[in-house]
């Protein structure tokens, strides 16, 4: 009979997983820990529970002790951080003697370091070395993005209810940079046919409706809800809701569908994406569609449209250019705003975002123009013009269209929400 | 004889401090943990030394658990999170049981929860009410942004090794915008007086210098180092070093000047900050001095230099306004620069940088323009103009200065790294 406790191809089911992360830095609060959120989330999504999460230090002795609690109290622990080359990283051999396992040089990983330091130019020093000395048996993860080799291996933990029970270790690199393309490519294929059922979930992305009010608006939704369940998360300025179903077969119905449906009836234009693209994306998209040019006229919001814009790979296909209107003479010498306008109603009113619209759309020579003008504060705020007030203003062929906004928050907040509102101002213009 | 366990007054000094993190939406992933950072780097400027950090989630019996073993092992812990009003937040209970004292309705937290439903104009439910009654005997601190309450008792978790051992427990609440001024006005002063030492640190921002080459140069400090510490950190483009004095006394002499004045010596006009002040801050503040306007001509940044200085309260006072010249007719049309030079040197170019900020300035008459121009990514890179090539140029009335620079790394890298050189090279015509 095969040995219970390394069957590295056992597709035994996970019922309670947990991570440990390894790093001085954590615990220092040098280094701000988004690993453990990240495998939550990949946990959460694989449909295998987990109900701890610890930081220890890089300390052989508090490190040995949490793997032996955790693999005694879970069925599965991943462990990140402490694989480097240097003397503080101790995480496999530690690991490893906590497994009761060997460990020895590993050729494939031996050769894949060495044509790493071939193809950088570097010499490889002895350091690095250490990192193709590995536990046995184990599967070893290559890493794509570094020289740290990850590991999956099993942990015999008995305890007083299961003197049979095994961890199933994985340890995996620091660096985001490193653990992510690891875990997507190497682990993730793996833990799914160790989940007990899968998860299956769609985005649905709603702007200008605030997380209560439209937790509120579903509040029977959410209440009836067994399977899907609708999760509500707010973010800056907009909503989202998670809807998931949880599959057990290959033959479960889409449970899905009739409750986008629902939540489309419920929520119309309010909904910008249902799937996984940011607001900017989907007006990308629809100018792509629509083979038209954007422009903007920036005030309040500095550079902040356009800098999102160029953000997106292949922007310049659509977008032309900005004038960032800071001061009142280059709304007047540059996009023509008459200075009659700005003495009468002001740099922050409708006409004068009007105004900057359409002159920006014949400086610009594009098919859409879009102004932002603004109050950001804390300064610069009156009574009759509050900080937060903003206006702005969208240009095209057929006309232009122009809208008050009141924003809340500091400077950076409002800037954010109005640089949202003024891509779903486009969004409906284009829709 | 005063009982032991419930000296809340005594100053016996914290030699090791833990951190646990009550949620279950932490252990889905659904909300990023900052309260660990930030409580972990408060104590670490507290010169208390911290061993773990443990997320649970709203669950009895292995946050009940998890009390009792931190209790076990540490002098101090402190929990975040759990002590909203509804069913499911349950710390405050939980660990005034594992700590074996009553929960009482707290008078003066009572008085104060239905004078905030009072102010806000909204009912108190009976769920509010349940945030009134706490542990006794403990130190409860009033949350000014919030209905929980905080509290700190004692808590005795005998071990073989120390039959008499206590544990601080300090309960604050999870959302961010609470535990900081909670932590801030009521628990720092506390933990101050409980600190067996307090640290001092100098930070000494660095830019054009590559952590590793950085911290080579002065690989003999950082390897002599006993007190005051050098620890080099490294973000995005820049890096920075923290120097850190422990003082055990108030007669203890200054030992941070030395260093600092031996990092200027080895790195120059390289350190561009010695405090806290961020690039674009030491900038905006080198203009106000000077007096001096500034606007920018931006490409393949696409307005993210401007929306940078835009972000600084009072930035109209220095900063006029910029073209996001994206494609080449805004080039031309807008900034001047004639069509023979993007035909014959290309838009990325010395020639196109130079005339696009002296176009600029005059266009937005300002004392100093800038721009940026270069191959962002992913597509558009030659062999011999590569994705990540930026030319700059700095205009005065002086003259116009141009450099190139070659930044790696994905589109936001290439981007972000060439705003922050931007600025850099306003400081530079600045100093």
């Amino acid at each position: 009979m095969m040995k219970k406790s390394n069957d590295l191809s056992s597709e035994k089911k996970i019922n309670g997983a947990e991570i440990i992360c390894v790093g001085t830095e954590l615990l220092m609060g040098h280094t701000l820990n988004t690993n453990s959120g990240y495998i939550a989330k990949q946990l959460a999504e694989l449909g295998i529970p987990s109900f701890w999460q610890t930081v220890v230090g890089d300390n052989v002795e508090r490190l040995s002790k949490q793997i032996k609690e955790s693999a005694a109290r879970s069925d599965l622990v991943i462990l990140t951080g402490g694989l480097g080359p240097t003397t503080d990283d101790l995480t496999m051999e530690t690991a490893a003697k906590a497994a009761g396992l060997p460990m020895v040089l590993h050729e494939e990983s031996y050769k894949s370091l060495t044509g790493f330091f071939e193809r950088i130019g570097r010499p490889m020093t002895e350091n690095n070395m250490k990192q193709a000395i590995l536990p046995t048996p184990a599967v070893i993860f290559q890493n794509t993005n570094g020289t740290a080799p990850g590991a999956m291996f099993d942990c015999p933990a008995p305890t007083a209810s299961d003197p049979d029970h095994t961890a199933r270790l994985i340890l995996l690199p620091g660096p985001p940079s490193e653990i992510v393309p690891m875990f997507t490519l190497s682990v993730r294929p793996i833990l799914q046919k160790l989940s007990p059922y899968t998860l299956r979930s769609v985005y649905v992305h709603l702007i200008g409706v605030g997380e209560s009010a439209a937790e509120t608006k579903i509040r029977d939704l959410i209440d009836a809800q067994v399977n899907p369940t609708i999760a509500p998360y707010a973010a800056e300025g907009e909503c989202m809701f998670r809807v998931t179903q949880r599959i057990d077969s290959t033959e479960d119905p889409d449970l899905l569908s009739p409750v986008i449906d629902e939540l489309k009836t419920r929520f119309g234009e309010s909904i910008y994406e249902i799937g996984t693209r940011s607001m900017k994306e989907v007006v990308f998209d629809l100018l792509l569609e629509s083979g038209k040019t954007i422009s903007f006229a920036e005030s309040c919001t500095s550079g902040m449209v356009s800098s999102e814009l160029g953000d997106i790979p292949g922007a310049s296909k659509v977008f032309s250019g900005a004038v960032v209107s800071y001061s009142n003479n280059i709304k007047t010498n540059v996009l023509g705003v008459p200075q009659s306008v700005l003495d009468t109603s002001g740099a922050v009113s409708e006409e004068c975002a009007i105004l900057m619209a359409e002159g920006c759309r014949r400086l610009m020579n594009t098919d859409i123009a879009v102004s932002i003008t603004g109050i950001a504060g804390p300064d610069g705020g009156t009574e009759e013009k509050p900080v937060g007030l903003v206006y702005m203003a969208v240009a095209d062929e057929a006309g232009t269209t122009v809208l008050p906004f009141q924003f809340h928050g500091n400077r950076m907040r409002i800037r954010r929400n109005a640089t949202l509102q003024a891509f779903n101002m486009i969004r409906a213009r284009l829709i």
